[in-house]
């Protein structure tokens, strides 16, 4: 981050203002202004138009959608529907005669999930929109600002859509908190008491790391049996509970590779909303080199050099092996070594 | 980490064996063996022992009662136990004589929870035995060991305590792989295909940052209503979905002092067992210095210069304030500040 390092996913292009998801009055004010964006989300894949990139010749832009109350007024009614804020756009815009209802000039920006199709609905007013199929890649042709406000609408919303009774009692919880809160509906449940995490989305920490070989030259990279043919990638796993970084970076790679890692340095993270994880990055040396792979997890992990790595990089895959392309923090992480060699 | 730090909660006394969790005939043997270590939880609360410190004049030091087959045989029968797979022990012991069943050599540890307290019960066999009250600061009189084990018992055992109905059907579940996963009871739940979290513990990422003034010279603390009088420390605040762990402190930041936030730098990792956090610990840069608290969650926030935080790490709290003591991440990042200023 020092360095100016940007992950996808991570770009906040709105201002999250969490003090006023208290403020219901302000919510629903918003909620009513025809200044208001809505994002539309169906099975948790955004309403989305593609275009013609302006640079580049023959390829497409994937935008989000950003209806206004009248293409949405519908829905907002329909049961099932789940409505989340998800801030506002950072410039404050002077007040306009338009929206005399916008006093503080604030654009607010909203994710609205809807439990039926509603493409038939939209037709006429955006007949090129469409939703989104298959979040991965699909979600990688995105803007980074699009692509940071869908990474926080879709975590939200997959949090909806999983936790939706009391985990603590099984009753059924009501949302509040523009999104960010769901209570149990059951007098005297536990989880209405004290400071707990049932009512809040959940976010799933995972270490991602590029283990380097003693030698330096050489860089640890496995994949799973689900990944494109010849496609290796960076060790990755959930940090447990009880665990710090370090620790699981330690244990992740030696349960699926069998090598052992010594010291252990952060790079830079990533949220990944499949549903809600957050990257976290590292660099780790490794202080043993036999490879055993876990079969459950991983079906080939092998030692790459820089040069390997390097060329993979630069002329993509004519190469012997492929990598995940820019918008992965794995990707990054190859890069980020690749660069630290090259100033050494 | 690469500078050897190592933060309380966060010593990994035991190897977590991850892949043992689903081989029921090898955990049930473990569970037999008379080899077996058993910590005994109540209401989230070791059954420890208090011992004199062997150094010190008039310490106290808590230690976890190390229990044996023995004395949990008829607990572990009881309706409302929870049994947790903790690990082995690092050090392969040769198959001794007295514990034939052992035949890899390793020692096992589960933590027991149990829903009535049976202090009666172990009268007889551990005399001097009590579960622990208030856990903070209770737990921080643990040895390093022993904290590490606990916070990984405590905040497994909390997600089995808030987590007992599947959160998306409201349906019971049923506690497997050792105690880290619990699969919804009824038939047709979606949460019994695909990939999802509900099923698994939860932890829950915070960043803790160390926000230092443009003039390098002063850091800023703040305190909430809760904290001792006197007390500051740094601020803090769970990372949100879709979110890098930079942008959280910047986030963070801005909410609770009002102070803009530039460069972030990760210095280490802490679990923190209440439930299940992992605090992630940061510096990070002021680019303003004006300070405006939300006094929803802070009373006061102010600069402190390096010398008033010198003066207190070293003389204590004959100063003008406080800081947490030393098993905190926040203490730590103090203390990493004055050293990387000392180097300078
Ligand atoms: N929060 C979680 N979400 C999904 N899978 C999890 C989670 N926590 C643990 N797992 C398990 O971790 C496996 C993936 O392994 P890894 O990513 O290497 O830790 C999954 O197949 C699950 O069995
Ligand atoms: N996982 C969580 N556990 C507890 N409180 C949470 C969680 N996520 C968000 N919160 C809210 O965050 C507040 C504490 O603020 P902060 O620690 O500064 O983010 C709590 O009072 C809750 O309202
Ligand atoms: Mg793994
Ligand atoms: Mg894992
Ligand atoms: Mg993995
Ligand atoms: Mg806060
Ligand atoms: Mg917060
Ligand atoms: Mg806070
Ligand atoms: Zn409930
Ligand atoms: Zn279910």
């Amino acid at each position: 981050d020092a360095e100016g390092l940007e992950n996808y996913f991570g770009r906040e292009y709105l201002h999250r203002m969490c003090d006023m998801r208290t403020d219901s009055k302000w919510l629903e004010e918003k909620e009513s202004s025809p200044n208001t964006v809505f994002l539309l989300f169906f099975h948790l894949n955004p309403f989305v138009t593609s275009q013609p990139e302006e640079t580049d010749a023959g390829g497409l832009v994937v935008k989000l959608c950003r209806l206004k109350r009248g293409s949405v007024e519908e829905l907002l009614s329909q049961p099932g529907t789940t409505l989340i804020f998800l801030g506002v756009e950072k410039d404050i815009k002077p007040n306009s005669e338009n929206y005399p209802n916008d006093e503080d000039g604030l654009t607010a920006w909203f994710a609205l999930s809807v439990d039926k199709c509603p493409t038939e609905h939209l037709k006429q007013t955006h007949p090129d929109g469409y939703f989104l199929k298959a979040p991965m890649p699909g979600l990688l042709q995105l803007s980074e600002n699009d692509a940071g406000v869908t990474a926080q609408a879709r975590s939200v919303l997959a949090w909806h859509s999983r936790y939706s009774f009391c985990s603590t009692c099984g009753s059924k919880t009501k949302v509040e908190e523009g999104g960010y809160k769901r209570t149990c509906l059951k007098e005297g449940c536990p989880s209405l008491s004290g400071i707990h995490n049932t009512c809040y989305p959940r976010v799933d920490p995972v270490v991602i790391m590029l283990v380097i070989h003693p030698d330096g030259d050489q860089c640890l990279l496995g994949r799973k049996k689900s990944f494109p043919a010849g496609m290796f990638s960076c060790l990755a796993g959930f940090i447990e509970a009880g665990e710090t970084v370090e620790e699981a970076v330690r244990r992740e790679v030696e349960e699926e590779s069998g090598v052992k890692v010594g010291p252990v340095q952060y790079v830079s993270s990533q949220p990944w909303p499949m549903p809600s994880s957050l990257m976290i990055g590292c660099l780790a040396v490794a202080i043993s080199t036999k490879i055993k792979v876990d079969e459950n997890e991983i079906e080939e992990a092998r030692w790459f050099t820089q040069q390997q790595v390097i060329d993979t990089l630069l002329k993509g895959n004519h190469q012997m092996f492929t990598i995940p392309p820019r918008q992965t923090i794995a990707h990054q992480l190859l890069k980020h070594w690749i660069g630290i060699q090259a100033n050494l």
